[in-house]
């Protein structure tokens, strides 16, 4: 026996989502079928409004909607001295989470990697040199994954920022907070070691 | 900072779902955003025809389309002598995933759980006994989850269908195949042991 047509199409469609299998997608499908028809609708709409919206900023390829520039971008209180690096969109999101960061971003939408067949004019490189040299960029840091693709990629940023006037930086990599130095792997704990800094005294 | 609207909107309503926690929600929502249009609608208009189309069985209220009957109860091979008493459309497909069962269903829409609202009104259960009386059935199984609320909908179950011709029957409780004498709990043990049966020779 199998589910009749459109459910069985519902179930099919849920499971093709990242990280949602066949049990969950049966799961998700029902809980649907039993919600409130307008709860349903929502989600629709929201699934259609979002794909029809939202688009990247001109500026720093991060999400943004109808082709507008994105809410970072558009914010006049953010440091248009410093920009910060990153893979994908989401890493924006996560660096806003610290509200640590006041400049802007500039998202490369991939990480250098040939083999996968992302070289450099997969990147958004150019544009981001395009801006250091128009925007009066003093800092760009380097925000990109700590793991092979992503150091991979901030040293082809460095090799292309280097012939402008910019200070280019990493983000720094060791233990995380809370870690564990007994657990932490060597590769980790080595660069912990390396980008020691001076302890002020309070 | 917060996503635009629209992405917003998408990530709050994949986060309603169940099993979808906050980053699974913004997970499947970039993973829309990055999927090509045509996949995305099919998403959207499946959940919208799902729930459009999908109603219950007229007459065991399991899934079905456009009000007809579900497939099971439109199938000619079926057994009608005998009926499965099962408390939800879900437990339908698990079993029917066995290929053992060649009858019908009756799904009750929930489980005698007084506490929880759901007393005898709530359940499809007047519904069952006018089957029973009307379908020639000669064996009501009763496939209940062997849990408090299932075992108090089974008690009820006995307790109502009594009167008519019928025997009710339930499904075994035991140790899972596959599972550890050592492992079970003293209930599933009890019940094992409780539902023992002749071991026939070769």
């Amino acid at each position: 026996m199998h589910y009749s047509s459109a459910l069985q199409e519902l179930i099919d469609q849920l499971g093709r989502l990242p990280g949602i299998g066949p049990k969950s997608a049966q799961r998700v499908a029902f809980f649907l079928l039993k919600a409130p028809a307008d709860e349903v609708k929502r989600l629709a709409t929201a699934i259609t409004e979002a794909k029809a919206n939202v688009s990247y900023c001109p500026r720093c390829f991060n999400f943004s909607e109808h082709g507008a520039e994105c809410v970072v971008c558009q914010d006049p209180k953010r440091d248009t001295k410093f920009v910060c690096v990153v893979e994908d969109a989401q890493d924006v999101m996560a660096i806003e989470r610290t509200h640590e960061f006041t400049g802007r971003y500039h998202v490369l939408q991939g990480a250098f990697s040939p083999v996968d067949g992302v070289g450099v004019d997969q990147l958004r490189l150019k544009e981001l040199m395009t801006r250091v040299s128009e925007e009066s960029v003093s800092e760009v840091i380097v925000a990109t994954n700590p793991n092979l693709e992503g150091e991979a990629t901030a040293a082809l940023l460095v090799k292309y920022l280097k012939p402008l006037d910019v200070v280019v930086t990493r983000i720094a990599s060791g233990l995380p907070v809370g870690g564990d130095l007994e657990y932490a792997d060597e590769l980790t704990l080595s660069r912990a070691l390396a980008g020691r800094q001076a302890v002020a005294e309070d």
